[in-house]
């Protein structure tokens, strides 16, 4: 049976289509890869299959934890029902160790922990790159309120200390990810991303091995099976 | 009679050398300008002194307004007698009006007022390129501490407020500015740094021709006439 209605919006990763619910979204997950902007592309078969049952896997876990979450349903393999929401213009990181962006610009070691986790905003524009933003900024320009802010702030980093002790259960450091909120239509935000090697560092515990999107972006081969071995370790096979 | 001594420090626009005092700097203004990152230099004879006046003129001020400061006296054209600090590594930007990095950053328009005053800071470190830094990222990092950050923000919104109008008295419009702080033995926060078009944008506010060191970074000539105009300007000439 066929959900999907009309082609919504596709972005890098994901397609979202009308259902016949005005406030209901299907959001399908692609096979397609993008980095450093999307300037670097790439795809695999079933890239967008792990990430939707990755993703699937936490949203139910963040659900018991009360975490108020655009998902409602994953319906196949790589389809979700989620609400509608009027997205926040930011794409809110958390780092608990060292790597990537932060490393090159503060001068950094990669891979040392952080003594608490530390919360980063970036403005939502693809032709602006994404730019590093303060709070200052996002007040000024209007990009999100101070109650919204805090809210924002007091959601990620629970939700930052749920997945670092799932990924820990089954030997996986969380280094930093990336998600993003919105608010549905009473204005209630909720996390409206998905939770995927696409947007997270995910280092073997022992071995410090990379899982995860920088496979893809640092050429080190064998994408698909980091993202598989994450789905199978969270999962238990 | 020379009153410096050993120099302790050279930076791009200025020199500091002991003196009998140990807990007193001499300041001497340098004639060189450099930009962007200090890949572009030059030099005008006389800067330094035209910095040097600038500075005073405006110290003076900001005195009188009980800002406080690392300047003592002026003692020569070029010279300023200050009260050794512990530098704290941010350089304070203010933005009355929209120009330089975050046009090109946010994707604005030049020269559009700001509905009130915007703050940021960046992290003081040459091999860096003075990073762009969130107020997460100073107190993550311990480069001051959240009473610092709010004794700053409080000090640079006043001397803000203070240039602006010195500037508005005599046509000319501050669209931005970079300052510094830093702390006396006794751990109390002054302003350490000149106040100078090295540092500033400053308009004709009828013309809207930029009169400060835009004019060396994009070659727009007469430099050194820009600085004078400001120097004149102040103090009536």
């Amino acid at each position: 049976m066929k959900t999907a209605g009309e082609l919504i919006y596709e972005g890098k990763a994901k397609k979202i289509f009308s259902t016949s619910d005005e406030n209901i979204f299907l959001m399908k997950f692609k096979n397609s890869l993008t980095a450093f902007n999307a300037l670097k592309k790439g795809e695999f078969e079933g890239k967008g299959s792990l990430n939707c049952q990755i993703s699937t896997h936490f949203f139910k876990i963040l659900k018991q934890n009360n975490i108020p979450l655009h998902w409602l349903e994953t319906i196949s393999n790589d389809e979700m029902k989620v609400l509608k929401t009027n997205v926040i213009p930011l794409e809110v990181v958390v780092r608990n160790f060292t790597a990537g962006s932060i490393v090159k610009k503060l001068g950094l070691q990669e891979g040392v922990s952080f003594s608490k986790p530390l919360i980063e905003f970036y403005y939502k524009k693809d032709e602006l790159q994404d730019p590093f933003v303060s709070t200052e900024q996002i007040l000024h320009f209007e990009w999100a309120t101070e109650k919204d802010i805090e809210e924002i702030k007091e959601h990620t980093f629970k939700i930052n200390q749920i997945l670092k002790t799932e990924f820990a259960k089954v030997g996986l450091r969380l280094v930093d990810f990336k998600i993003e909120f919105g608010k549905d239509t009473n204005g209630k935000i909720l996390l409206c991303d998905e939770i995927s090697p696409d947007s997270m560092r995910i280092w073997d515990e022992k071995t410090l091995e990379k899982l995860d999107k920088d496979r893809f972006r640092l050429d080190l081969g064998s994408v698909e099976k980091g993202y598989q071995e994450i789905l199978n370790r969270l999962t238990q096979k």
